[in-house]
């Protein structure tokens, strides 16, 4: 583990690691905000951020302005790349398939099956490193945008009992009925599209064994609502379930992290009462 | 003019305009930050911000996280880029000289002097185009980082009774005794030191005939403290003069935009409350 990047920010400490990770076989990087309980050694709540396509874990700790709010709350916020990078690491010259866009699951296909670890990473190696090295107890909390909202929502979903809260910005809610996430479960999971339903939040709200309250925000001028996003899937399907859900439409928000940031403060509360962070 | 960006942003919205500058002949963005009183076509007080080297208008309103408090005192907020750029434009292969490294001069020497005219373009290009375009009121008020920081410095004391406040981050308070500046201003104002001084806050200080409080926010972990921006040298011209400054050390903080973020907000709010925001 090597600190690569540290800063004052807030009262507290926004740093960059890096490690060789055993899930992807490659150095990953990660962010994480220390809050000032945590600088002062006391032990604080995490939660888990997941970026989106194309983004690396610069993203979210330069842009999002989450840092006021986990301050405030004493929130950890841990956000790692999005996928295994490197030259010996298979890659697409698509911006959504390969490297920046490992969409939160563990691939089974060649090439994708050797570095494509993100699930074992982000739920299993990335938590135990956390709190080993950091202040940080075991209450967990996660939330992401759009590719990471995804993760964010089927994580949580597929790992009851892991993780306290849940939140999502302009998720991508039903990669199993839209262009980028069929194009990325056929590549990394294969053609038995029964394996892709496991890594679909719909689908698995449906199934779900525990009602985590799920709270998303989705911008009405996005560009990729219609076809990509469609959180009104999320909406029926939590309806037909009795899943509890917050799914707020904000008019005239896009898909950039000025919609992101405009609503950070609310998630970031949602989160803390959860994790009971203050 | 010609919008090239428009997202909303706490209830504003944020946009990114080009257009023909008159001052530097090239084409020139900047950043305008639209409060929520703004967009409903009601005039507002503008704060301009002046980035630092190597930036351009995309630096501030992607990292300073100052949307939320202009949208809370219902400022407009105007981020111009740090100096002309084309293929046309004289530059220089380091990062402190040329092509986002303005200086908030108007150069007078070759090769500069042609298109590096942004004293002209801070103070009366750019607020004219606002004040025609936009529903922005008289009142101004100036801050900056680094570069920009001697830029709202000198241009707010050089240019009495237009702006009504005024702060800066980390600013070069006296370019004609550390390096950045020496190199600079010999490029663009030539060898004549007496010429330097006019664009130097440590000297104009000693003469300025207003006394607008200066607002200064410095990290005491910046790498470039000692060598490039040297505040003691302000605190002792301002003692000496009689001008009222308020300097903040503050501990750990470096000079990155985590600094500039952490104080956002105590520096809009010096700035709403000058330029009677609300």
């Amino acid at each position: 583990m090597q600190r690569i990047e540290h800063h004052a920010s807030f009262g507290g400490r926004q740093e960059v690691w890096q490690h060789a990770s055993t899930s992807t076989g490659t150095d990953m990087k990660f962010g994480i905000y220390l809050p000032p309980k945590a600088v002062a050694g006391e032990k604080c709540p995490v939660l888990y951020w997941l970026s989106g396509l194309t983004c690396t874990e610069q993203n979210f700790i330069t842009k999002a302005g989450a840092q006021q709010f986990a301050a405030q709350h004493n929130l950890i916020v841990v956000a790692p790349d999005t996928s295994p990078r490197g030259e010996g690491v298979a890659n697409d010259e698509a911006y959504d398939l390969g490297q920046g866009a490992g969409f939160y699951v563990n691939a089974t296909q060649a090439p994708w099956a050797q570095h494509f670890r993100m699930e074992d990473y982000v739920v299993d190696e990335l938590p135990a490193l956390i709190e080993q090295h950091f202040p940080a107890n075991p209450m967990r909390g996660i939330s992401g945008h759009s590719m990471g909202g995804h993760g964010a929502l089927t994580l949580a979903l597929r790992h009851p009992g892991i993780y306290k809260s849940v939140s999502a910005f302009s998720p991508i809610v039903a990669p199993t009925q839209v262009p980028w996430g069929q194009k990325a479960l056929k590549a990394y999971l294969g053609d038995d599209a029964t394996a892709w339903k496991q890594h679909d939040a719909v689908e698995l709200v449906t199934s779900a064994t525990e009602r985590l309250p799920l709270l998303v925000d989705q911008g009405d001028a996005d560009e990729f609502l219609v076809n990509q996003l469609k959180p009104e899937l999320l909406k029926a399907a939590c309806d037909r379930a009795g899943h509890p859900l917050t799914l707020r439409m904000q008019p005239g928000y896009d898909h950039s992290y000025y919609f992101i940031a405009s609503f950070m403060g609310d998630h970031m509360a949602h989160h803390a009462r959860a994790l009971k962070a203050g």
